[in-house]
């Protein structure tokens, strides 16, 4: 056989965040700040086995036959009604869509909105899947230079005059990879700038409400006038992310043909587990369920930066989220990064290289991703102590 | 908002099949064999409930964290160990990816290994999402003609000279629509093109098992000597739809990128319905639950055509399937097809007409598609003598 396969449908950047799990698996006692799952004790596990045991045995047949393609009706009601009642978003001219998670609908957008060649405008370290997917549609995911409040909207601008953009995509709330939120006047400005050069925003929120202080910013779709905002969300986080739940809220201009292609191409998803997640979220107060992973996440957060602050070197910059799953490192220009990852191996730690999250155009750069949910906190406190000690050696 | 889809995203025929669904919702009594879902009867169902349970309550964090990309190790070794020592498909350079029902790989394929304008080969009357599924990706659905024997290889040589051709998608056995099975000569000969052209062949068997006769043919895959065949199979006909979990077995040179570009833009599947697959097929004889459907759907078929033969029409022709989902009828040239689908849905039966699963090129024909799996017995007794009541009024 003599087959090439389109370049579009091979690129990807680097998996950095696979080889840090694979090169962390043999070893005994490693403690992984890699890996980005959620914290398992804020999962309501009983309240998802019994939702879970319930409906399999009370409605057997509806689970087990073909159902709705367009997904769950009884979890659909109460995803709008939320979106619309508790988060304020807008009601008319909107679509919902439930997926596999909301990682399902990264493709899903670039596929329905890019012809080969346009550009997708993301921050300069994004989500790898935000990025790979945009590439893997045969458009470019073009990174736009960011500061401590997010993207930078003048650099979005200059990328946006080449007339190619197609949607921006953002991750305004705890950024994946670095943790910042964007401010309230920042997201205005970006959104100027998508009305300007008619580019549509693809809102990435998987932990938007996953907050540590009382400090809520409004989500663009709540600011969305123009209806150009497609919101993404996820009970991965708030509840399991193995149910794989998640959806889109936005245009029915845009998710009236996407559900359509969604139907066409990927089939639908299982029903039982839309329909678990619509029974937990009868069965427990969502909003305290919410405030139980922020409070274990918060916790986690407060001790590795405490410990990496008070006994690492100060030369070394962090980001400070106020919600979320993560945090950016920033090693001086003089570090070795490379080395500096190897030692950390080394001592049985994992942290993942910025590369991974590098958009096309974007350096390497001297920054690492730490993920502070899934290990243990006294793993953590025990991580933190080590990665401290070698941030010293290599910096002070 | 000024916005424009890119043509390829919106391409897709018309949806007959669930305009038949919607149409007959309505009606009190209506009876469809336009739906094409499997016998509720055939489900273990209490096997299913039985292993969902354990493995929720048995293995919860597993179950509820983010699980392999690659899907559930324990249900992969079951399928590789089936496929090779049952079926006797090749075993080496092969990779399997388990998928959220064979469904979600109609579209993959394309999306993995189609240019814009590539050209993919198909029965002239195919599955609609099949065809739908290549064109949303870009490339042309080119319908062949068909014979009994199934796709004329000479009508898939002419084609296949035009050079853009990167695969050929089959449904060998029991075809959907038509429920024709391809002669084991025939597939030798379409194969023989392939290898001449070099194409791959994908070879969509989500019933291939469900066989009413001794006589089965080997799979296009177990022939395959220059692995070129990609499989896709499905539990959703053996054991239930909605657990959504199917598979695809093929090249490692293909399947490894397209495993890597479906974890980049799909994201995974959740591990607890694969599971369940993996711990219903240790607790019943897959092989006698296969055989069970096979009895349920040969009895439906066998009262459908008997009935329609023996009441309806002479001049009406109807395939004979061996095993599957569907009867294929055709009625005499100078019936007003479209006067004969309203005159069925006015006297409550519905049929899908054969123009929704034309393939490009391909003109709607004289045919429609009759399901006979969903509706319970004295259903298909009814309504098949409704259907040949009908069948006389227009043609006789």
């Amino acid at each position: 056989m003599n087959f090439t396969l389109p370049k579009r449908a091979v690129l990807s950047g680097p998996n950095f965040i696979r080889s840090v799990f694979e090169r962390g698996a043999g070893i005994p006692g490693f403690i992984s700040f890699g890996i980005g799952n959620p914290a398992s004790e804020a999962i309501p596990v009983a309240a998802i086995q019994k939702a879970m045991c319930d409906t399999i045995n009370e409605n057997p047949m509806e689970m087990l036959q073909y159902g709705p393609m367009g997904g769950d009706p009884t979890l659909a009601t109460k995803i709008l009604d939320r979106l619309i009642h508790v988060r304020h978003m807008p009601k008319e001219e909107q679509q919902l869509i439930i997926s596999a998670g909301s990682g399902a609908c990264l493709g899903l957008m670039p596929r329905t909105v890019c012809n080969e060649g346009d550009e997708v405008y993301m921050d300069a370290y994004s989500f790898t899947s935000g990025i790979n997917a945009v590439r893997n549609a045969g458009a470019k995911a073009v990174g736009i230079p960011m500061d401590d409040d997010g993207m930078i909207p003048e650099e979005l601008e200059k990328a946006a005059q080449s007339g190619k953009g197609k949607y921006i995509y953002l991750i305004p709330n705890f950024q994946n990879p670095t943790g910042i939120t964007m401010s309230l006047e920042r997201r205005k400005k970006i959104y100027e700038i998508a009305s300007k050069y008619d580019l549509l925003i693809y809102e990435d929120d998987p932990y938007g409400e996953i907050h540590f202080t009382d400090e809520v910013i409004p989500t663009l779709k709540e600011m969305d006038t123009e209806n150009r905002v497609i919101y993404a969300g996820s009970f991965s986080k708030t509840l399991a992310a193995g149910l794989r739940v998640g959806f889109l809220y936005g245009p029915t201009s845009i998710l009236g043909p996407m559900q359509a292609l969604k139907n066409n191409c990927d089939g639908q998803m299982p029903l039982i587990t839309q329909r678990t997640v619509s029974r937990v979220l009868d069965a427990v107060d969502y909003d305290e369920q919410i405030k139980t992973v922020a409070r274990v996440y918060k916790e986690k957060c407060d001790t590795l930066l405490n410990i990496l602050k008070t006994e690492g070197s100060a030369k070394v910059k962090y980001t400070n989220p106020t919600g979320g799953m993560f945090v950016w490192m920033t090693m001086p220009d003089n570090v070795d990064c490379e080395a500096f990852f190897e030692a950390c191996i080394a001592h049985k730690i994992g942290i993942v290289p910025g590369a991974a999250f590098a958009a096309d155009g974007v350096p390497a750069g001297q920054s690492f991703r730490l993920s502070f949910t899934f290990p243990p906190l006294e793993k953590i406190e025990e991580g933190a102590k080590i990665l401290a000690a070698v941030t010293k050696e290599f910096c002070d």
